[in-house]
């Protein structure tokens, strides 16, 4: 395995799986960590991941699933090219796959309906707002320059089979956007999880699924609360880092 | 005073206030006190307090605040009766009155938008849905028999301001259509605060604020967790009932 500049290996610390990132593009964060965590895959499921970057949530998801069939698509080539090294380094070519495309396409380029699951950690936030990153990977992957909330909606809701689940982690500054579209592309909202820093501050994170015309009603989960004390995570967090058997 | 048959006086622990309850029907619980603690209300502004009840919520912001200038609006005309009750003993009839008429013709009893602020407390249940109480009373005030949630942020818009308040407690499972709907009728989600029994439990209640024709993405606040350990309340549930120095 060779890397290019700027490539590190880290470890996930789950069976020995590892990625590959490049330290001057988009490296993961406690998000990709939640919404591999959140989402939920069952033995033989096909699994489709929007947005996918380096690919660690599919990467996380087989680490603690082994048992999906999964797709990242990616619209930046180079980021498509690093996400395959990272399945071979984890021997995982045969079931999970990168294609390069366009995401606003993607329910042209794959199956319509031919997804149990689709997972996308998209860019947070809108075109016109906030200072963009000179480095256009990393202002793609946090603005939405390429796409908008209401195409990553609107394609997840049409490669995913009836009854099939969408799983994602968004702002929760958008949420009156998010529950309006998914309603509106016939996802239900069914689970949301709020992520505050601590008891007594704001949510800064969310994850929310949604079943492709499901009828019932949400529900919300007890909140995910990072930090006990400052720079000393809760119990929840580092189960959901390091423990297999939380759920 | 004159209590009726099954009427009793509560301590509302706030500035002497009391209030006149029917132990025979819908008597308040901790909704009202976090409505009454979630709303708002700066010096002389306009308040309509919709399916107002016993009162309970225009009487609670009163002693929280003592600076408004309140109405409520109920269909059942024993309970307004009841609450011009409470109103006299609390010698706060002339800035609390209530009035007897039914909430989806809100707009064309009172002025359109003449409100600085709009709280309601609404049936949660959908009328389709679970065990209905036999008395008609509470029946109403659970179940969307009168009224549906559609009526009430339609009526709510109307009567506000452009940049006025709305505040409502209701189930988080609910919150998709009230997004949906909030949105629909240009009540613009401000703030959400969701209510967990303990931290490990999922949300039994959400408090949620609009601005009409506001524009700010939505904040999220620090959850409220009821329990420390099971039967004593938290330090913030505490401060919510008995601090008047928390806002």
């Amino acid at each position: 395995m060779t890397l290019r500049e700027h490539e590190r290996i880290d470890d996930l610390m789950r069976r020995g799986y590892r990625i590959i990132q490049n330290e001057t593009k988009f490296c993961f964060g406690i998000d990709a960590a939640l919404l591999a965590w959140f989402a939920q895959v069952k033995p033989r499921e096909k699994v489709m991941d929007l947005c996918s970057g380096s690919g660690v949530v599919p990467i996380l998801m087989d680490a603690r699933n082994a048992c999906g069939d999964y797709t990242g698509l990616e619209i930046q080539e180079d980021m498509v090219e690093m996400a395959q090294r990272s399945a071979a380094l984890n021997e995982a070519e045969d079931h999970i796959r990168f294609a390069a495309g366009d995401v606003k396409e993607a329910s042209s380029l794959f199956p319509k309906s031919g997804y149990d699951v689709v997972t996308v950690n998209p860019p947070y936030m809108k075109h016109n707002v906030g200072l963009k990153n000179p480095d256009m990977s990393i202002a793609v992957a946090r603005h939405e320059i390429l796409l908008e909330l209401s195409d990553v909606l609107r394609e997840a809701a049409k490669l995913l089979r009836p009854g099939g689940r969408f799983y994602m982690i968004h702002r929760p500054g958008r949420l009156p956007e998010i529950m309006g579209l998914m309603q509106e592309y016939r996802l239900q909202p069914e689970r949301m999880i709020l992520v505050h820093p601590n008891k007594d501050r704001e949510a800064t994170m969310v994850l929310i699924s949604g079943i492709r015309g499901g009828r019932n009603a949400l529900l919300v989960e007890a909140p995910i609360l990072v930090h006990e004390t400052p720079g000393v995570y809760t119990e929840k967090v580092r189960d959901i880092y390091y423990n297999e058997q939380l759920r």
